[in-house]
């Protein structure tokens, strides 16, 4: 029999998010009667912009004329998006992105997962526990680990702890890296970096030949003015840093898929023989090789996102679930728990109650008041005690959560 | 610097495509009056059929209202799409295939370049020749391959050439093989394989314990009712084998993007002990790990293809172009080129002049007669001295094409 990829085997267990579907699927079939709270996989609730859905639907009949048909597009994304991202969310925060370095996709747990192939075997990568797993489990599918310790951490990939006392926020690594999947505001710990951190994280990637690979995908959500919304407001990033950035959560694309990715021009690695290649070279190649363009009424409907409609639109909710997370911050907070996260982002992270460990934390609040989270553990194992809980819900839901949580918890 | 992947670097030219884009540019821009015929990249031309445009309306409207609204769906795909699928496309045709083996992708590009990840480093991979580039392409990336030769072929590969005596047909491997990756009815060939010929292949897979990875985009162009489909349509082939299908050129969706792949539950490879692996187990870690599923607009959309009016509709959409794919070789024929395929498949595969090589008659057709078509040699060695034409075009197109092929190079 042909040979499998045998480092899948090293994986430690399902992906997270399958593995909380199985419990609250059993769970749901044994207590038919009991109506879940989802605030777990952080997935949007509310309808997409009317601003995004009157361009679907224009994308949609463009589709049915043969002379606004559109068959095989740019695989880097049409022109019409990428000068909307670079003007809207560069070039107005005064950052300088062309359109040629932003790559549109179907999303950003595609990109983020396939950005490591463009780079050796045997580059070293630092990544955060708790982290996003899609960025350790790609790694560990590509070879770039050995087996898993009993804690769940892989060898050979460089953990930086983010923990209580430092604040939530990884430490610059004291060995040489490669790679280092920065990820603010956080998922999961709703962490946001200051500009002062960033710029020293860029500073190490300067000095040290690094890459920081910069998931930006809740920048919407910052509200606090000092906190950077993009890596490249920090001088000098163009040089080191890749962003990824998604319609997921701002716009309410979680099941309508559209994402994107910027790698400046300037961005260098080295091949074999030290000479410097262009990184963007290498994942136009990737992309145009393995990847056929994002949808184009999806396209169209994402490029209503820069529209004045569609920009108050979506403001409203973010701020809607943003009015979920103070809800979720103070409910918790007030029944006793220790919780962070929240003001600059759509998560919550608590501390789970002593003794409790994260899995139990959440079998507790799923049997016991029907409420769905994620354990903090899933996300490495720095997350173990943690739990997070997720401001993408109805109003209505998070103040039923909150106070259910409330009665049974309360100390 | 970060080391890249090196294995990029033994590529030997631009991908096919982006090539073709650049040349037909620039003469674009030095010959704006001429007013070019595009019968190159086999790109579709007609709109979306009508079923399929109210069906992505109606899937539109579900995300614009809170009922319906969908975020995340499952990476695997909508139960709806893949029912119809399994119903459709295999058990009316007398063939097996669950909901659970079929994986809803963004397309077959994708899935057909990703494949490969899911096997060992050190697989031994058959390719035809000519060949469909991605299949090549995404192994030199994963390191399988060494350098090329001057002639383009990749040290490592087990190249299959598909000459003109052996009907465009591969012979089996001599040698033994991991994957064999193959493509019926054929791009850019043409050619069909019958089903005595696809009972050989499969004894061979299952003798050797190879794996076919069998792409059949273009199973809806079939006419002569002999010819499978499906690989499945040969017993033992679920044993043995992974099929990619796609919405793109049957229903229109290259620019809408939806496609899948079957992976038989039966299908195993072996790890590094040597136990057996389940290869669908394989596939669904990969695409939960690296894709968040199709957009659920258009899943809906795709579903529309199985009504009974979707049905009609891409049955003349298939037409249409069959009866361009009929002028076109009867044209050329006639204007004393030597033509094959065009019967059971949309494109037409024709020798070019003696003496002109594939890309020297790539760019007679486009600067004298302002025709774009696609060089043979893109596609691999043995296809130098062919040239593809494509039957997705516009009626009038491909006739003035004729016309003015006819004109000029008539014997």
């Amino acid at each position: 029999m042909a040979r499998i990829n045998s480092h899948y085997q090293k994986l430690t267990a399902g992906y997270l998010f399958p593995e909380i579907a199985r419990r609250v699927a059993a769970f749901q079939e044994d207590n038919p009667k009991t109506s879940l709270i989802r605030l777990g996989i952080g997935d949007v609730t509310r309808p997409l912009p009317p601003a995004v859905v009157q361009a679907l639907h224009e994308g949609v009949d463009r589709m049915s004329r043969r002379e606004t048909f559109k068959g095989y597009g740019p695989e880097q994304g049409y022109e019409f998006l990428r000068e909307a991202i670079a003007d809207n969310d560069y070039r107005q925060r005064g950052v300088e992105v062309s359109p040629d370095e932003i790559f549109v996709s179907d999303g950003s747990k595609c990109d983020s997962g396939n950005i490591q192939e463009i780079f050796d075997a045997d580059v070293k990568i630092a990544v955060t526990d708790p982290v996003y797993p899609v960025y350790v489990d790609t790694n560990v599918m590509a070879g770039r680990t050995g087996a898993a310790d009993d804690k769940g951490r892989y060898a050979g990939l460089c953990y930086m702890p983010c923990t209580e006392e430092r604040g939530f926020l990884p430490e610059i690594p004291r060995e040489p890296v490669d790679l280092a999947y920065l990820c603010f505001p956080n998922n999961p710990t709703g962490g946001v970096a200051s500009k002062e951190q960033l710029e020293k994280w860029v500073a190490y990637a300067r000095s040290n030949d690094a890459i920081i690979l910069f998931d930006a995908a809740y920048e919407g959500f910052i509200t606090d003015p000092s906190i950077p919304h993009s890596i490249y407001e920090v001088e000098g990033a163009r040089d080191v840093a890749i962003e990824f950035r998604s319609f997921s959560k701002t716009a309410g694309f979680t099941g309508t898929r559209c994402a994107f990715t910027v790698i400046p021009s300037s961005l260098a690695g080295k091949d074999d023989k030290g000479n410097s290649v262009s990184v963007r070279s290498l994942w136009n190649r990737r992309h145009s090789t393995k990847f056929n363009g994002a949808s184009y009424p999806i396209q169209f409907g994402a490029a209503a996102v820069y529209s004045p409609e569609g920009k108050a639109q979506v403001r409203e909710a973010i701020a809607y679930y943003m009015e979920n997370a103070r809800a979720i911050r103070e409910g918790l907070s007030s029944a006793g728990f220790t919780v962070y996260g929240g003001v600059n982002a759509p998560y919550i992270w608590l501390k789970t109650p002593t003794g409790t460990s994260s899995w139990e934390f959440f079998d507790s609040l799923l049997t016991n008041v029907g409420v769905v989270g994620t354990p903090g553990s899933g996300f490495g194992p720095s997350g173990e005690g943690y739990f997070r809980l997720s401001a993408f819900a109805e109003r209505a839901d998070v103040g039923e959560a909150i106070e259910r949580i409330r009665a049974k918890y309360s100390s």
